[in-house]
């Protein structure tokens, strides 16, 4: 594709690879490739994948550095949003599993207890998708003309030159065809503008004794085996949706908060109906006002995991849902790219960070941790950057009334304020909520109470014309029915304009348009 | 509640129906009521019982007169939208027993087969599901205030007095308390406006020899036992979800229809993409070109089904699905209300009909049957009839982008212009269509390609702004997707709104909103 002074190099690093060995090739002088790039994308995920992919549609050159080997996609691909959700379908199915009887079509409980739900057949299948996927992205970034490597990047001074270090054994045929270079091979790579997009990665907690004993959600997604029983520490959405899975297969599941609900950057609401409904009818241990003290290995492989108020419980595994952190370790500190306290990226709303030519987006910079808010910056950075079109010239994300939803059982959805967030911004007195709760017409078949899933609609309003301006819902099919009602609430929805349109009946959606 | 001279009369009446028995008490006299109605109501379906709450909120005085003894709720509650939303959750659920397996949730293969499903079990809870709606309509009328009877309407004169003939014994407080009135006695009420909502029926072809043996949709509800096979006549949407409901319960099941494809009035998306799959996969032998010639009954009780081709099939339930008619039967004559060339009650965006003071609304003036559209007309008129508001004195239903939804295997919606329609009325080069068909995620883990349900979206967009004049979706929750978009779509969203609104990962609704 271009011609390069360092074939000579290379070849010489091939052969001595292919003799001495990984180890010692990380020595290695890197090689210094002969282009400049117009964009360098420092990581393959949602956000960098689809910023890549778009600057090329403009004709950019463009070199994506991932990481993960072979694994294109990142979080959302790999170990976040996708085989979360086949896992989310299975649980979901189990539950539909145990109210086949109601319907008359089964004479069994058909409850799904351990041992019911073949855990290792599903894995394999949810992996092979998952790596299906990860083709695709490769072959989508192949079609727009996108170069990608998979190796480590670090940048090296504020020119914008890139060190990658190779993470797997590849052919890069756009430094040499028919080749393949070996792990820890290192390359320099330059670029005219740069997007640091290398996403975030789940925490342990350091300062708790033998947290290392437990999982993050990647090992949640590594699991060979259903555990019989398990923690899950932290009540954000990540908690919830691990725990919900676990129990709805049947695992004995204890889910360790350290307030009294679950999912506390959400309304009131959905903490409540989502915080009972765990407890009263799925099941779930929910351990409140509490923390993980200690962690011990027993010796038959359980977990001891001891409590705040010092009692403590015996688990097969422990996962830690307690947060995420920024991954920054590139030598940020050679480019003069600036973290805040979080130590996430600092960007602006044009993902605009401290150094003029380097651009951040997604998961790193911490704003709102959404695979399609990545994408939307993403392509929205690069039809400003690279489009040359004026009406592209100030294209960029608004942050304000994301949807974001929750694959908890029920789902749950929410776009914009909070009732308590609007009665603060806006002053109580011009703050109108609009509730509903019922149950869903699937549950009036119910052989018993335990078997209906609750639903729950409220609708946050503000102002004399009554704006829109939060949506929080419970219930079955959230997340699909919260989709159209986000356009709605961008494009300024009043009450009015909710209720203007006729329901579709019979839907759980249609109360959202006749509530009074 | 109110005073009467007529006490005595119908003391009488009842003294004598008691020892005359039922009928010769047809002949009696009606029992003229002193007392002038507001508003009289005749039908008690979605349509008349919210027009009839609505009025009575502001203080009108109501009298609602619904022929379905004891059955509020007309169509909708009775044999349309509610017990067939059972059957259809009946039917997914049946469909998601068989995927139990792909999901490592069962080692059987699940498929529901003839036998599998206690179709009588659930008949009976859903008959005891529809009979709670009854009653929690009738509750709903007395809480606010609204009189009401059951019998058998009829308008004697164009002062707005109507004859009812009782269609059951029941107790009319309103009358005299603490007093049961027998069936076939009559009354005159008389009111100063009156609200057609007769609704309509379903209709088997008087000229097709035979067609008396087979059933309407209302026959489908009484079925107290699945038929092994059934013939399904007509391609409209009814036909489309009761073929639907059998196949997936494992009846073997053909559906006859005069086109190529289902579901005619609907967009080309959905006609091929809901056909397609009734014919490829679910196994519904759908009998293309065809129409019904004769049936005739054989000597096991089967059925004979006669084709235009001169085959045949031998079944043991036909059922109509061929068309409604509107149930005007009320001496319309007598009050100069007229009808359409179809037989439906004309009245026009007010609900007007040729006299002044009879409105009509709902299944009976054929506009969109559609129990929301009959409720929101219904609580418009009385908005605008009785609260006294300014706000409301013009209140009325607008017909336009009214979304629907058909029950199918998939679900599938539709709101506003089909591309044809579109291309008509904007012309072709001023419209623009998206779409998109996938396998939604829920599908990835099937274990063959027949376990796999469509999903087809068509945006249809006209002029410069691309402002979106129609929406056809098929797949999964195409029901509860279609509620918001309906919203935004009637606040005149362009497809630039769409996009707007940042995409729910993963879900299917989010392709709506990334279309490119």
């Amino acid at each position: 594709m271009f011609s390069m002074r360092n074939n000579r190099l290379i070849k010489q690093s091939v052969n001595r690879l292919q003799t001495i060995g990984r180890h010692l090739s990380q020595d290695m002088a890197p090689v210094q490739i002969n282009k400049k790039y117009d964009y360098l994308v420092v990581g393959g995920g949602s956000g960098g994948v689809a910023s890549a992919r778009r600057a090329a549609s403009y004709g950019a050159s463009v070199l994506l550095i991932e990481a993960n080997y072979g694994r294109m996609g990142g979080t959302c691909v790999n170990v976040g949003c996708v085989p979360k959700k086949v896992m989310w379908y299975t649980g979901d199915l189990a539950e539909k599993r145990h109210r086949l009887k109601s319907y008359g079509l089964s004479e069994s409980d058909g409850e799904v207890k351990y041992g019911d739900f073949n855990w290792s057949m599903l894995k394999e299948k949810r992996d092979a998708y998952v790596r299906r996927l990860n083709g695709i992205y490769e072959r989508n970034l192949k079609k727009e003309g996108v170069d990608y490597v998979y190796g480590y990047a670090q940048f090296l001074n504020s020119d914008g030159d890139v060190e990658v270090t190779l993470s797997g054994d590849q052919e890069i045929p756009f430094v040499e065809k028919d080749k393949v270079f070996k792990q820890n091979e290192k390359f320099i790579f330059t670029g005219e503008k740069t997007l640091m997009a290398t996403g975030g990665q789940a925490i342990i907690p350091p300062s708790v004794e033998g947290s290392e004993l437990g999982l993050t959600s990647d090992g949640f997604f590594e699991l060979e085996k259903q555990p019989r029983s398990v923690a899950v520490i932290g009540a954000g959405y990540i908690g919830v949706e691990l725990s919900g899975i676990f129990r709805a297969l049947g695992s004995d599941t204890s889910l360790v908060i350290r307030g009294d609900t679950v999912l506390r950057s959400f309304d009131e609401s959905i903490q409540h109906s989502i915080t009972d409904h765990y407890v009263n009818k799925l099941g779930v241990n929910v351990i409140k006002q509490s923390g993980v003290t200690k962690v011990e290995k027993l010796g038959d492989g359980k977990k001891k995991v001891h409590l705040k108020d010092g009692s403590s419980i015996e688990v097969d595994e422990l996962i830690w849902t307690v947060g995420r952190k920024s991954l920054v370790n590139v030598g940020l500190d050679k480019v003069g790219v600036k973290l805040n306290e979080k130590g996430q990226i600092d960007a602006d709303d044009y993902q605009q960070t401290s150094n003029p030519k380097i651009y951040s987006l997604g998961d790193v910079i911490g704003k709102i941790e959404l695979t399609p808010v990545a994408i939307a910056a993403g392509r929205k950075l690069s039809n400003r950057l690279f489009s040359g079109k004026k009406e592209f010239e100030n294209d960029h994300l608004d942050y304000s009334n994301v949807p974001s939803v929750i694959f908890s059982h029920p789902e749950a959805g929410s776009i914009g304020l909070s009732s308590a967030e609007a009665e603060k911004k806006y002053g109580k007195d011009q703050i109108k909520v609009y509730k509903s709760t019922f149950n869903a017409m699937y549950y009036a078949m119910m052989d018993s109470d335990d078997l209906k899933s609750p639903t729950s609609y409220k609708i946050v309003c503000a102002g004399k014309d009554e704006k829109v301006v939060g949506l929080h819902i419970v219930g079955d099919s959230s997340a699909e029915i919260l989709q159209g009602f986000g356009v709605a609430i961008k494009m300024g929805a009043t009450k009015k304009d909710f209720d203007n349109c006729v329901a579709i009946h019979p839907t759980s959606a249609e109360e959202l348009v006749t509530m009074t």
